[in-house]
This record gives structure tokens, C-alpha cells and sequence, in this order.
């Protein structure tokens, strides 16, 4: 693999060439689009890879079929078992969808496939008569307190009924800095006030791990990176819903990623999460045992989510696709740039050109236990991520900070049309710069929300004036 | 399992019979000690507890061979196969540490188990003749930048070499606010100043995601939770190091810890990092493969820190065991408190007792990466952890935060003793009654150690007279 494919101006027909906005604000000539049947625009994603299809020849004499590959935005059922032939299917007995009972064999639970029907099953086990959210946990109502740990909330030390039971949208992300300015967009798009002189709280700021911020029915929380550190507050907020008698709750990972065969600033609706087996569940290891829970997501959210993107002739694609989900950032993603690196560019470009060639559009590091916890759990969820970069095109994010900022709003902007269109909202008219042009930087989050401001071009002037005054 | 077992109170002799400090400050009396050669104290975890092991009946008609339990704090070359007697143990085959070339196969790369003969195999690979750091990656000198996007510094933007190429030892614990507490504490503990009217800045402030400082030598940052977390941490800062030509630097996890059948406020040296399966390895997946590296740690580094810290006669123990490193915090770790929980007490406590007989003596979430990433790099380093709670008694932590907060204190103790010998200091009279007598909150960390105070109690009059005023 040449250096120019690293660059990605040879390659064009294939996944390489630009299958949307070169920079995120145009979309390229070569992007190919099908309607479906409810007039939503879908990109497709080519099948040949010209540069690298040379590259991609079966290892030990095995036999690589040629694929149809689906539209990044239709769900396959179909395995995905191209690049580990001899990794078996989960079968009924490996996955885990078993519900308590204290003799209970894991490995013996049976896996549902059909999604309504699996919906249906898992009602009564995870939900009250009311609505409100039921635990797959017969210990906790046993115990005195729930110390929620890393959240610095407790059943007993804290009132969260009268806290929490009005939430109805869970929004997580990657960092405290992101997860507040999104609470304070979520407060200005649902026209939420909290009283002149107020600020929002970060609730958990004495866990000095993740951050949280309530903004009327929206929880918006931080989860830092990977899978062990997001499955943790997944296990505190689902607790955290239950103690709070919250009914129905939806959940949303709001996050960044690298794009495969997707430019930097598309936003990707994730359908499936995948290991790094291409395999749709996560493995977890409880009391010693391999279990093995279906990475499933919320389909009707998703689909909502994707017609409320298409309303809008955005700058930017939205599509629905395949996403890989990481244990490391480096390594695991196939990067050129980690502490250790031990195989070549080519080998790198043949196995990203495989994951196209497998549908997956894009590559993260939560979005697995994200998806097999909350399907679980019984609750909606959907996980949304804007591309940073085209990772068939290089590793490093080169683009300008300003440009990246703005990125990190497209997919907020997505969960704030589903909650205010929930809540009954009429979409509110945009007279704020910030979000009719999508600026690259939010102004000084709680100074332009909380502040009422009238005319924030006045209030810049009133501020730098006041900070001329010694 | 009965609920008095899992406080624990009628286990006598067991594994449950308080090995340490009851709180952490004593210890008790069932204690069983034994001297090496080197008149270094360790702790023997009995083999026999009498209330867990009619539990642990053999399943599936499997035969458990019983085994003698090796003291924890010696080293033990054997496989730790008994709960999975029928996962295979990794062939040379399946370990890699292998050196670059573009045309490697990992999986064929050879597994060398003497740790000696490996360090001087690995010495050329991961070292310049002048000691300073080399990369197992051929890539990074061919980039025109290096961007460490997760501590916000660059190749090309910063001159890394001008700001960091003293460092000696990297420390690197969980939460920012800890990390900047250490940070604090070592610049105290051996003597470095900056100028009055400074204080430590958090070096990866604007990548929101880490937290970096440094002083003098020691570099202090957080790694949040998890193995995906600490990988991307240990990527950047050993290439940080190699990009500032750092000599030889050695890296410390100084973290918390879920005890098994070690008392709270006791500290553990791991010997050895095992994962879920109790295998001494930590498995990535490199371009759809799965590779195994052996997470070792360094003996000489442990053995040294051993001796310091029996060298004073402190209120805990400090012991050197086997830690499993969980990606889970609740079903991973055998909690009965997450949101989801679909095994009995029962279950648990067999399951924990097992731990307990294979000599594991603590459970964390970032001792396998740590381990086998820094050894791969050829960097010296060590875990110390302290134990929070010892799960063979329960899952929720129930001491003081002010406890919990002087227990945070005891694993930075020993690393500090550890730099000040290395940095040729003697040892520091400690007249501050913060190192003294170890409190539970220590003072606010610029106050107490920029500002020059001569007597802490004046200070606190004087910041109190200050605060009264309007």
C-alpha cells in the first residue's frame, strides 16, 4: 500500500473516495444516494475497493466469498463472520438473556432473535405495571442503602424520587466538558429555565469521575473512555432510575469516532454494535464464565432518528450503519501512531478495507457494552457519533479545532429535534447565532443560557467592558 | 451461603479471619506471619476456610486437584489453571513479543519466560545506548507531527524535550483530584519548590480528559477507569517519553482495591496481573487477531519497594499478591449491587473463595494493561494498591471518607519513599503533622506547599481571620 493511498487521491470509485462531505460542510460528487421506501436518502457504500482489493487475499488458503455489501443504512441480519470463519456463531446456549434465579445456569439462557418479540419477553422482568424501571437484581431491594459509588448519590442519603423521577432522556458522553455544554444546548433548545442567579450543578462532581447535569427531564452525563468505564455508570443510572421510580427512560451515547469510508464531521446512527470480531455481542466475565449478551439496539429509535436528520437539508450526511467498538485506541483500531505499532501500513489498509467491506462505518470504544447493557436492562437506547476522520484516509485528526467543535454539535443537535419533538416541543425558531449557524465554539455556556440574555451581541460588549474596569 | 458469612463474623480461621488491620489501623490477632531470608515480613493466606468450602464443589464433574497455597507475597511461576482447567495455556505461539517487521506474523512471535534473559533481549528494542526510551513502532519517526491527542501535546507544537526529558518517574493513579494530591505531596516529600505565586498547572488541562502534572522529576497523571482508559494513557506517555529522549523512566499504578481476605487500609503490591480467567496475559485484538502479552511486572522494582516498606513499623500491612483485573465493576467483580445481578450470595462467595485459594489478594480494573503494555515497552514498573474494603465481608464500602481518604495516602507513602532513595534524598524529617500523623483530609494542596508556611497553625488562624472579613 502506497503512501497515496494513506492519502487516498488514487482511489476512486472505491471506498476511498469520498462517500461524503470532503471537509463535512459539502457533500463530493462521487457519493452515490438511494431512496428508500419512506423517501429517506441513503448513501451506499461501493463493494470494490480498487487499490485494495489486491490486498485482501484469503490467509492460509482460506476462501473469502464475495459479499453484496448492504446500504450502510439497512439493517443486515446476516452474520458477519467474513474475517473469522472459524469463530463459531453464538449459539442459544452462549448468549445470555437469562433472568435471575438463584440456580440459574448462564450459559443455559436462550437468545431471542426477533426484536419484538424479545421486547415483549423482557416487559414484565424490567419494568413496573406504572412504567417505572425494574431491576434484573432481587439483591438491591434487600439492602439498606445503595451507595451509588461513583455518581456520589445514595437511596438513603439523597431523595431521589424527588430528584430524579421526573427524568425521561439519559444523554451520555465522553467528557465533562462535552456532557455540560450539551446540558446547557438541551436547556436552550427545550426552552428550560432555572432561576436568574442559578447555574447548573454537576451532581457528581464528588465522585471526581463523571460528570452530571440535569436540565429538566434531560440527564446529561459523562462516561469517560472504553467499555469498563461506561459500563460502570451504566450500572449506577439504571440503579439510579430505579431508585428514582423514572418511567421509560431512553438512552442516547452521544459520542465521536473514526469513520470508515465516512468523512470527518457525517454522523453515524449506530445499528449494531460489533466486538472486534465483527461479532454483534459483548463477552463479559462473570464468576469466572464467558457470557455473552446480544449488542442489540433500539430499532424504532433509531428509525426516528433518522427521519428527523432527513427533515433537514443538512451540510452533513447522516447515515445508519455498523459500528466496531474497541478495547484500544491504538492497537485495537489498527493505528500507525501508538507506542507500539508491529505490522505495516498495508497490513492496516487491508484490514480497514475489510471492516468496509463488512459493513462497518465507523469505530469506537463504548458503544458494545452501551448497547448489551441497556437491551438488558430493558431500555431504549440509540448511539449517535460524528466522524472526526476517514480512517482509510490516515490516523491523526487534522482538522482545525474550530471545525472539530462544530462537528461535536451535529449529533447533539440530532438527540435535541427527538426530545423536543417527544416532549411535544413545536421546534423552537432559531434566532441564536450559535445554533442557526453552528458556530465553532458555544460562547461561555452559562453566561448564554442563564443569563436571559436579550442580545448577545450587546452582551459581549458589556462584558469586555466590564473586564476593562480594574 | 449464609448473610453472617458475608459479614463474616463466624469465619474463624478461614480465609474471612482478619489477615490485617481490622480498620486498618490494628492488626489482628489471627494474623499469621512468616520472615524470608531478607527479613522481610509476609502475610500467609491459610488454605482452609471452613465456611466456604463445602461450596466449591468441582462443576460439570471436573475434578479441583487441591493445590497449596502459596504465600502472598511470594512469587509463584505456576499457571494459575484451576478454574478453567480446560482453557489452554498460552503457547509460545499465542504470546507476542514480537519486534516490528513489516512482514510479522504476531502469532508465531516467541514467549521467553525467564525474566532476565528477557530484559536483556527486550534492552535494544526498547532502548537507545544512552538509555533513553525507543519505540516498539517504526512509524512515529517517519510522521512530520505526533499529536498525543488524550494529554493534549504534540511533537511539532510543544518542545517536549525542553519540558519533560527529566522525568524519572511517572505516576499515574485514577482521578484527576488524587493525581493532583500526589502531585502535591511528592513536590513536599522531596523538597522541590517553584517560585512563590505559582502552582502546579494540569499540563493536559485542555484534552479534558486526563489530568497532568509535574514536578521536578515525577510526573503525576490520571488514568480514569479501566483498560481501555490506561491504554491510551500509557501510549501517549511512553511515547511522550521517547519524543522528550527521557532516561529509563520507571511507572507506578498507584491505585484502590477490592481486598480478598485482606482487611481495608492495607496495601498490595501486585506481583503478578491476572485476568478474568486467571491468566497471567493480556489478550488484545491487533488487526481481527487476538495476541496475548504476558503482564509481568518487574520483581527487582517490587522487591525494592517490599523492603522499604517493612523498613518502618506502620499501623497496616503491605504484602505483595496476585491482582485480577476485571473489565467489570459489578457482575465482573462478583458484586451483588449492580443493576444487574443473575447469581446467588451463594454463587458469589463460592466464586470469591476460589479467588481467595488461587492467591488472588486483590481485584482492580487497569493492572493487566499496565503490566503487559509497559512490558512490552521494556519500562520498569510496579502496581501498589490499596485495599478498600475486603470483599469476602461485602461489596459496598462503608468506612469514613476520612479514612478512606488517609488509606488513599498509604500506597503514595511507599512510591515517595521509593523516589526519595532513588533521587539519593535522605530521608526528609517530617515535621508537618500532614505526613506525620497522616490525616484524613489532607490541607488544601497549593496552600499548604507553595506558599512556604511556617507554621501550619498560624496559617490556618490567619486563612480563618481572612474568611471572617467581608
Amino acid at each position: 500500500m502506497s503512501q497515496a493511498h494513506e492519502n487516498s487521491q488514487e482511489c476512486k470509485d472505491g471506498v476511498l473516495a469520498g462517500l461524503a462531505g470532503g471537509n463535512g460542510t459539502e457533500k463530493s460528487n462521487s457519493e452515490k444516494e438511494k431512496m428508500d421506501k419512506n423517501n429517506n436518502k441513503f448513501l451506499i457504500i461501493p463493494n470494490n475497493c480498487e487499490v485494495c482489493s489486491s490486498d485482501i487475499a484469503p490467509e492460509d488458503g482460506k476462501t473469502i466469498e464475495p459479499t453484496t455489501v448492504e446500504p450502510a443504512s439497512i439493517t443486515s441480519t446476516k452474520p458477519s463472520s467474513l474475517i473469522h470463519e472459524s469463530t463459531p456463531e453464538p449459539t442459544s446456549s452462549e448468549m445470555s438473556t437469562g433472568l435471575f434465579s438463584p440456580s440459574l445456569d448462564l450459559r443455559h439462557s436462550t437468545f431471542i432473535e426477533d426484536e419484538n418479540e424479545r421486547e415483549s419477553d423482557m416487559k414484565p422482568q424490567t419494568r413496573y405495571s406504572d412504567g417505572s424501571v425494574r431491576l434484573r437484581n432481587p439483591h438491591i431491594e434487600l439492602m439498606d442503602q445503595d451507595i451509588l459509588y461513583h455518581l456520589a448519590l445514595g437511596s438513603e442519603s439523597h431523595d431521589l424520587i424527588e430528584m430524579f423521577q421526573d427524568i425521561k432522556f439519559v444523554c451520555i458522553g465522553g467528557t465533562p466538558k462535552r456532557m455540560e455544554e450539551f446540558a446547557y444546548f438541551i436547556m436552550r433548545e427545550i426552552g428550560h429555565k432555572i432561576p436568574t442567579g442559578t447555574q447548573l450543578l454537576d451532581i457528581s462532581q464528588y465522585s471526581y469521575r463523571y460528570s452530571m447535569y440535569k436540565v429538566g427531564p434531560v440527564l446529561s452525563v459523562s462516561h469517560g473512555m472504553g467499555i469498563p468505564s461506561v459500563s460502570i455508570l451504566l450500572h449506577e443510572v439504571i440503579k439510579l432510575m430505579y431508585h428514582a421510580k423514572a418511567r421509560d427512560p431512553v438512552f442516547f451515547r452521544i459520542g465521536t469516532c473514526g469513520g470508515i469510508g465516512i468523512d470527518g464531521g457525517n454522523v453515524i446512527i449506530t445499528e449494531e454494535a460489533l466486538n472486534s470480531e465483527l461479532k454483534p455481542y459483548h463477552e463479559i466475565s462473570v464468576l469466572g464464565k464467558k457470557i455473552r449478551r446480544p449488542s442489540k439496539l433500539d430499532r424504532r429509535l433509531r428509525e426516528d432518528l433518522l427521519s428527523l436528520a432527513h427533515e433537514k437539508d443538512n451540510a452533513y450526511d447522516t447515515v445508519v450503519g455498523k459500528t466496531m467498538c474497541t478495547d484500544d485506541f491504538y492497537e485495537g483500531q489498527a493505528r500507525l501512531d501508538g507506542c507500539i505499532c508491529e505490522y505495516s501500513e498495508k497490513e492496516k489498509m487491508s484490514y480497514l478495507c475489510e471492516l468496509n467491506r463488512n459493513g462497518v462505518t465507523n469505530i469506537e470504544m463504548e458503544s458494545l457494552a452501551f448497547a448489551a447493557l441497556t437491551h438488558h436492562a430493558g431500555v431504549r437506547a440509540a448511539v449517535v457519533c460524528v466522524s472526526l476522520l476517514d480512517r482509510l484516509k490516515g490516523d491523526q485528526v487534522l482538522a482545525a479545532k474550530e471545525v472539530l467543535n462544530e462537528w461535536q454539535l451535529r449529533p447533539q443537535i440530532l438527540i435535541a429535534q427527538y426530545i423536543k419533538k417527544e416532549l411535544g416541543l413545536i421546534p423552537i425558531q432559531r434566532k441564536s447565532p450559535i445554533l442557526s449557524s453552528f458556530p465553532a465554539i458555544p460562547c461561555s455556556c452559562p453566561h448564554s443560557t442563564v443569563m436571559r440574555v436579550k442580545s448577545p451581541r450587546r452582551m459581549n460588549m458589556v462584558q469586555q467592558e466590564s473586564e476593562s474596569y480594574d
